[in-house]
């Protein structure tokens, strides 16, 4: 320990050096970080962050409002300080140091045998401490967690005492926590907006925080009466000044026509006075979580609100996110709705891929991974979808408490060819409508897979499908034009055949016949004695059944044609993308060796 | 291909220098290369090579008896030509070159981004020209073949033209084969021999190798009268000269004393007119195969043969592999013996691991990889084998013509600690008794789990378990002293949930009661309809029905004891070594960047 020590204080003018040139070539000029985003529910860590595409990198810049001795920063699958991947920067009370590190599975802290998280500059100003580093997607050390599409889970400590060494600090002992962010924020440009554009926020007036963690506020908003079809061609959230920490996500809904007028309200959404019109109004016209910026329709559509058929009556909910209770915290946050009269050429719309929810997609309990699939086949494509198919410029994946992963992969005539959105660190607690990198065309004849995967390793039960929070869903809400008559294409196991596992578990289990009496699927589910063959067969079958298909123009309305049993499509999977650490730079370029053997040899 | 072409030739000066420097630095002095192999079946390619274990690399040296246009030589999974990994040394009748090179799916050459076959040196001599270079065992490159444990299937191309580029070589039109060898021999001293050392060679007197791709010869040799125990303590090869590509392997076989006398014979061994009673036997003294070198059992003990409770009657089998139909060629090959009457502290013993020869296990028809696993479970080895335990020297592996992979783990105490022996590129054609690098101790207690891997991409019917050539074994005969009772140890599914997993397949896929008479086993594994499901199912009960453990004295006579419906051991898996590419070095070592900051920063 104390050679290493004495190895940091040699070496402290050689990284200075280091330091300085990085700084000055290295440093973005203009508009360095345009994405922000407070890490600890007070604020006084505040991230911003750009990324390089071509460079494949990340470059960080943390705002320490109140320097203390030290942060760690850093990434991990879910959050946890356990295998993490970390920055760390420390005072002995004397001097500062920074490096790269990694956590094991006790949470003990080690330097990193490559140091990927490069220090770029450290600077005072009067709002605090700048610290700015920058980290590739992916490095080819093992110990490092590597960046992916999709949610990231942001951990930081900080450090109230001086440490004298990095194997020191004890991440349990120390303030801790995590926010979750799309790291990766795809490189598209800002469409052209139309010069009539007006806009109208929709935000909850002078709202006082409930001095709970966790609090769903629910304001009603109603359109003008006779307000004309307009298009949404964008929308921005408006956060007040000082909760940025507190608003955790906001939605506007839009009511079903049909319901009629609805009452106003402004309060919570769980309280027993609430309308329970309110309900219905679960049409989503903006969502933005933490993190996310402004959200821009592609400039040849947009979505479509106001006009006969739709409902003058919108809602927006608001997630406020307060762990450390504050009291009496005034908001006035919401979303900006930025539209034009000047309809464009397309119609926006939104389809619902994955599973239905039906009890018959189930998770056993005690499980880490169970995937489930939820299919949009090809003959429902081929039969909802215009000829020249649609662009799905967009997608928000759902899920209840167990989903941890969401995919969807796009097939065509039986092969798989692209990923349309994954999320391989996917939390239920960060649910963003997500532009996609670039616009994928999904033709007639496609077939859409989107598959969830769950933990279940705190359940005694069987999960089933279902609306509640403790059942569960897999969704993908992918945003589209021009829009369809298609509202959902979704799939679930055929229940003849849900009928023959329960049956075959029965026998295969006692070796007598099951006499029990009809009862419902959850209650068959949780009679099931779980073990590792019930389990097994329980996912052979979901990867063998026919399956039943929803091809809807809306939640109840099936397209003419045969839905029930039909094949799983089979699909050939996605390759792997080629190993992702290329082997070191070849000392001489690939050639032959020339040897002089005489002639003919 | 023009550019590349050139770029070889500006290349050619440098490399000269390259080569020789290497030539000079790297060449082993003395006894360079212990093993050799003929590579073709006329022995016109001889590899001889060494191991580095420090250094994790194999030096390889080719003699190239009648040289032609060049040569290629290399590795690949089974001995395809298609995703190969191959040295390639080739002319254009004017010069030579050698590179690292990879076949792709078409079995189409492409140099190598990473040269890891190097060129130590080439030469002429009048026996023909010898090729001298090095590969390490694993390189990082992903087109390379990993140097592992166990068969490597090693292949050669002859070029019979002259050739003007890599990419110009088709290696469907030009001599190819295959050859099978333990590259990487384990590095263990030579034991010390006795001072009364006699032995006694065991050859086929004169045999006319038939002309035919394939003969198992049978030859039957008697002990003198009386002759006392001893102890085997070495046994080596004897081959004619000339016939080193003809002897494929040979085994010396001890008969059951029980059976008396057996006559004489010296003939193939599926003659009509061959005794009966040479069937019997079966138990092993020695065997050899093609690159195998000289077995020594260990210092303390000996493979106890002679004396009274033992039969004086011996079987050689030699096979014969003469796929150039060779006619008249004459062989006397043997094993020879070495043993000593100065008895050693410990008779060796051989256990049978694996499965019962039952069809009760089975492979459905089609499978790329389907595993089946037999159980030595704790039960048995806490009452068959000492306090102190046994300690495993040597494995041969063993299965029937599907066998692909063979692994035998070993664990204590619910978790897996060890893998035994282990041939991730097993073939049935390639079977020898191989030393393991080191001692393995088994416990009272702990558990020995053999997993063989399966193909049956070409049968259309299910593969079930048996002594029959299509049926199927999964063995690992292993080596221990001290000898005890226990000469087997092994499992089979239990038979009343093999009949419970019919019933279920038959109402599973009929929805209607199967009221087929009860037939065999192989007659019920016949009739399944093969699907992903039914295959699913069949996986799920091997992994999941209690056993039928068979812990013998001898075939017939179990210890006594409950060893029906055991329990399947549950236990946790062996974790993956560490990833084989470790990131390339750091450009400088880790040690924290340190920061001046101010005091308390």
């Amino acid at each position: 320990m104390r050679e290493v020590a004495s190895m940091y204080f040699t070496m402290i003018a050689v990284f200075l050096v280091v330091l300085v040139v990085a700084l000055q070539g290295t440093a973005p000029r203009e508009s360095p970080f345009p994405y922000t985003v407070p890490l600890d529910p007070q604020g006084l860590l505040e991230l911003s962050w750009n990324v390089s595409y071509p460079l494949r990198l990340v470059h960080f810049q943390v705002l320490v409002k109140e320097p203390k001795f030290g942060l760690l920063f850093g990434m991990s699958d879910r959050g946890e300080f356990e295998n993490a991947d970390l920055a760390v920067l420390w005072s002995d009370g004397r001097n500062s140091y920074f490096g790269d590190a990694w956590s094991d599975e006790e949470g003990q802290l080690h330097m990193d045998s490559q140091q990927d998280y490069q220090l770029l500059g450290a600077h005072k100003a009067p709002e605090g401490l700048y610290l700015l580093f920058r980290r590739a997607f992916s490095t080819c050390d093992p110990k490092d967690y590597v960046i992916e599409d999709g949610t990231v889970h942001l951990i930081y400590g900080i450090l109230e005492q001086p440490v004298h060494s990095l194997q020191a600090i004890n991440t349990s002992a120390i303030p801790t926590g995590l926010q979750r962010v799309q790291l990766l924020k795809p490189n598209i440009s800002v469409p052209e907006l139309p010069s009539d554009m007006q806009s109208m926020a929709i935000t909850a007036p002078d709202v006082v925080i409930p001095s709970q963690e966790t609090t769903y506020w629910c304001y009603m908003v109603e359109l003008p009466e006779k307000f004309p079809k307009h298009h949404i061609v964008m929308y921005e959230p408006v956060i007040t000044a000082g909760n940025e920490a507190l608003v955790h996500h906001m939605e506007v809904f839009q009511c079903a026509a049909e319901q009629g007028s609805v009452p106003g309200y402004n309060g919570p959404c769980d309280a027993k006075m609430k309308p329970a019109q309110l309900n219905v109004c679960r049409h989503v016209l903006a969502a933005w979580a933490m993190g996310a910026q402004a959200f821009y329709y592609p400039e040849e559509a947009g979505l479509a609100f106001g006009g006969p058929g739709s409902s003058r009556y919108l809602r927006l909910e608001i997630h406020y996110h307060n762990p450390l209770v504050f009291k009496g915290r005034r908001d006035s946050s919401g979303i900006r709705l930025y539209y034009t009269a000047r309809l464009r050429r397309y119609d926006a719309g939104i389809l619902e891929l994955g599973l239905v929810y039906t009890p018959v997609m189930a998770i056993p309990p005690g499980e880490a991974e169970f995937q489930l699939s939820g299919y949009c086949t090809d003959k429902c494509t081929r039969l909802a979808l215009p000829p020249a198919g649609i662009r799905v410029f967009a997608s928000q994946l759902h899920t209840h408490l167990a989903g941890r992963r969401v995919v969807t992969v796009l097939a065509r005539e039986g092969r798989a060819r692209r990923v349309l959105n994954a999320d391989t660190h996917y939390s239920p607690h960060f649910q963003e409508i997500r532009m996609l990198k670039e616009l994928v065309p999904v033709l007639p004849g496609d077939e859409l897979i989107t598959t969830c995967t769950y933990n279940t390793q705190d359940r005694s039960r069987a999960t089933v499908g279902g609306f509640g929070i403790m059942e569960e869903m897999c969704v993908n809400y992918v945003h589209y034009y021009p829009q369809t008559q298609l509202e959902l294409c979704k799939s679930a196991v055929d229940p003849g055949y849900l009928r023959r596992y329960f049956n075959l578990v029965n026998r295969f289990n006692d070796e007598e016949v099951c006499t029990c009496p009809r009862v419902s699927v959850p209650q068959q589910f949780a009679s099931v004695p779980w073990n590792a063959f019930n389990r097994d067969v329980l996912r052979s079958l979901y990867g063998f059944a026919p399956i039943s298909v929803h091809c809807n123009k809306s939640s109840a309305v099936r397209f003419p044609g045969e839905w029930e049993k039909q094949p799983l499509p089979e699909v050939t999977e996605l390759r792997d993308a080629a190993p992702r650490c290329p082997p070191a730079p070849a000392a001489r370029p690939p050639a032959p060796v020339a040897l002089h053997l005489g002639r003919g040899q």
